[in-house]
């Protein structure tokens, strides 16, 4: 078969022929129909500190994707073939102190989807079935193959209590726009978020926000300040990674406010925690969905319609044209795209 | 009456001959029996940038103290003229929004006892009835007037789940010390604190520390890994507001684990934010004593004899003696030094 | 003035000319604007033998209210006279030990309005400043005097877990069908309610219920089960005080799922707790409404129109029509009935 | 080998000569040390209703045990051989809503050691690897045979915020006593018991509790009462099955307190849930334990000496006596009864 690889250390991905995968106890081959490009990815494809000193070359790389169980190996119950699933990227290990804390998603011994073992830019692909998450056929499949981002966004906006509250996120990238919609199923009585770009703030308006900021051009402090009558937001959901952000919700959230923080940063940052201390805020750092208690929550509401993230998917591509997709990505110029693999 | 005041802008604390106060509505005369010194005292004493920012000379100074009721004003019901009580420092309005969400910790209107208003370094002071929190008066009141303090230490430890926890404390001030009595009270399995004064250390010891670390000269990460099989402690407490011991607190903590920040820092602090997110971890940023759970908390525990904090209370000393006393703050070989008004 | 009145013990409300009552230190006049009838209103009506061994005639009834602030007395600081205000209708004492623990809504002094003192079915009701609730002018004055209970059915509804929750409400009463919509607004997936008379299942469906079953002719516990393959609701919320009710409950509930009970019942009543411990039930017993969290999460529902109420609000009369509405309400044809002051 | 069954329906228990078992994938063989004996044991000797609707004779009874392993079956990661282990006795599903919510206490697929499938009252068992819990050797083995009802305390205890907390615990049974001392251990103030047989109330007081009181003849509401100025307790531990304790502590419980369910009911019970919703109660229904949070707790007390359940274990006898054990355990005159396979 045909897959999206990093095949050797350096910039790019390329398309290599690899032997289709066979499956092993416990573990599920699927047929992708559709996959879709992280930040994460971006970082791969360009080959960054991090990648370079992460991966492990060659890999088929992708952890967001969705497809139908085409067979399934010894001692798998959760799920059948032609089942239609999407892919848990992370591995945990089910026997470090979090994982049975119940903090799975901070498991010791994670491994990813696409980054440490093959992942899902590929006809097929082999995982182990506890990360196969099945999902209603109703889905749209480039809402499907979604989760594991959306799963990001739910667990950062369920980690806070949003129930009436204003909410400010900083950044609409994908988990950004999608934040939007869940905090707004959640019950959040107000959404604000900020972006710079232009294209991303229309997204974020066409998501349910009530408003979107520039605050490289807006007083985006005066603001927040001025329609929370001088005391601040609720609760701030930092999705940028950008110092500034950290820095206007620093000074934007309510005394016994609540920040979530999922953006990762170049570089350690300066926070002023003094100003926090004082407000007495509740900071939650986020990583992961918690398995799979994020999953449940996620579906039940994509299932119940309280939640629709398509405006936040703008592109669907044949995977052959990749290339385009990834400089898409880099342009900015794109909610999530997704690969079409039955295209 | 006699008391000690910031008598205007500038180094140093006079005794002043001042007015006795008399009681209003919902207010209650104390007279004091004890009161003790906090390091904000010193910085007020030191006039340091905050403190000459904030405090509007000329003012009596303290909002550590117990003592007795000596008269109630109109519509005071929680206290009777004999009763001991504690002072919360904290005025809070009882109207804004923390304060109807039962976060009066985070009162926007907070005025402090000794910093906005006359203190309690005085033989008589004047508060609102809702601060006089009353106390059996069994407790000894050299213990009494810490409860403030004291306080701080219970919101912290009880904001994180110290249940059967391995507890690291940075920083071994008096709260720092209280809060070791707290985790041990309150479930923690282990006490880890660190602490560079040897006079100090020797305190954490006394108050029940299983190890004291100075930063300084030990391994104090690789302390903190090795005993806990590599993965870090369960809970951080950060009362030293020094930079290095976040570092130590980020790179230390487990996957899962839980911050609390106490400590103030001098100015903003780089924090390598990216290790909190990959390992999620919650952090709790606290201010005061939640009004008054934490009162009711740490009374209990005093009550029953679970938690004792004599070893860091290090001096009683007759007021008269206050230079001395702030002279030996200052040095840092002290716990907790009380001012005995009775003497 | 003119007031609806208990004169003296037995049945029946009386029409009576009493002084205008004045304001005193930390109380507020309110000119009543709308004032809404109670299940309470109408036990107290019918002077059964709860409201016979509680009540002492002559008394003011009425205790759902909102109203424009005529006078306030001395101390009062979080209203002004034309602020337009709704009655919280628990009057404190912020003394005792769950007052002190944030949970006023328990506290063991609680003095309700128009129960234990004069309440506002009258053109002018004097009460405490802090159980004047302002509210934007801008919300119907049909829906201001409905906040009471309504915040019954928000505290109820917030303290479960009904985030993309399937959640059954057994009793369509006017709490029951309010809480309809709270749940829908606070993420519930799914909301199935339970009654037993056509014209409030009807209500029911208009307030969003995805199905409205009669568990006197419906297979109720059947459609439940299906319904969640299976499994059983993850919430239910008892709002009809019937021990059938209760029944269905217990066997409908899910394996780690939320029980909220707010209907009281006439008498004790049989209950088959193994079900509740072989299912590792959480049940929360609700009264009140959380001072002043529930309030402040209500407001901000209403205030951005997640959460609309209407539909359950079924007449506006006239208050000389109180006969009438009396009839109206015990005869079960009708939603919250409100009675018109302005009128 | 030799094994103690329930070799056919009825009465009692019988040696049977049974092959040892092998160990399959994913499966641990146990060499048993000891195993104890749990109030269910005894109803199954006794063959009760509930015992004879559930057991498939033959069958290898005993659900609490302790051991070394002796072999391990293929993808066995999280013991070895020669490790120390404990049994959790419910193997769940891990596919079920509860298990992927972190509820798997309540999975809906649980089957149990010893009733559902063989259990280790015999010299060796074989049972899934996840529910071999690794045991620091230094525990004495009769302390490590109980950790499975010493769970259920620790999870019933830790359900509630016991933290300065009065606690009423209702029956001294073996777990009544596990969590007196759990209690303690976690920053309860004062435990008061409540225990008919004088045996037990002795090990009551042995274990730490503050008072014990007899039902039957002390008034105990009105101690419980007048203890805590008329308020009540803060927190009740249900733990003997018997509906007077439960109108106890409909009674005693003060408002805003919290209630555990643990003990099993013959039948349903009548309840004045009136009483609880009035005092705005929260009430927790307890099965089994949290897999694994419950564990990681249990073993941190009880490794740091925080915890130290001994005086509760008051029987260590050789296996050949289980009939005495049986009989002395139906005598009420024991708390837990440990069987020695290695005398």
């Amino acid at each position: 078969m045909q897959a999206i690889c990093k095949a050797q250390p350096g910039v790019g991905l390329t398309v290599r022929e690899v032997p289709e995968p066979s499956v092993g106890r416990g573990e599920v081959l699927v047929r992708v129909a559709r996959s879709s490009i992280c930040g994460t990815d971006l970082h791969i494809y360009q080959w960054d500190a991090w990648a370079s000193s992460r991966l492990k070359p060659p890999l088929i790389v992708g952890h967001e994707f969705c497809g139908y169980v085409e067979a399934v190996g010894a001692d798998v119950t959760n799920v059948q073939v032609g089942d239609f699933v999407a892919a848990e990227s992370h591995i945990v290990c089910g026997t470090c102190k979090p994982c049975r804390l119940g903090q799975a998603h901070a498991c010791i011994n994670t491994r990813i989807l696409g980054v440490d073992v093959d992942g899902g830019f590929a006809p097929y692909v082999v995982i182990p079935a506890s990360n196969a998450c099945k999902t209603d056929p109703s889905l749209p499949p480039e809402v499907a193959t979604v989760q594991e981002p959306l799963g990001n966004a739910v667990h950062t906006v369920s980690a806070a209590d949003v129930r009436g509250a204003t909410v400010l996120i900083t950044g609409c990238g994908a988990i950004g726009l999608f934040s939007i919609g869940v905090a707004k199923a959640l019950g959040a009585a107000r959404v604000i978020a900020t972006e710079v770009r232009p294209y991303r703030a229309e997204l974020a308006q066409r998501m349910g926000a009530d408003a979107v900021l520039n605050p490289a051009t807006d007083d985006a402090l005066g603001y927040l300040l001025k329609t929370t009558d001088g005391l601040g937001v609720d609760v701030a959901l930092e999705m940028s990674g950008h110092p500034d952000s950290l820095e206007l919700i620093t000074h934007a959230i309510r005394p016994g406010g609540e920040v979530c923080l999922l953006g990762l940063f170049g570089q350690p940052v300066k926070v002023d925690l003094n100003a926090l201390i004082f407000k007495g805020v509740e900071i939650h750092a986020i990583i992961g969905r918690r398995l799979f208690h994020t999953w449940e929550l996620m579906q039940s509401l994509l299932y119940s319609g309280a939640l629709d993230v398509r405006p936040a998917i703008t592109h669907v591509m044949p995977w052959r044209e990749y290339e385009d997709a990834f400089e898409r990505m880099a342009s900015g110029l794109s909610g999530k795209i997704v690969l079409d693999w039955e295209a």
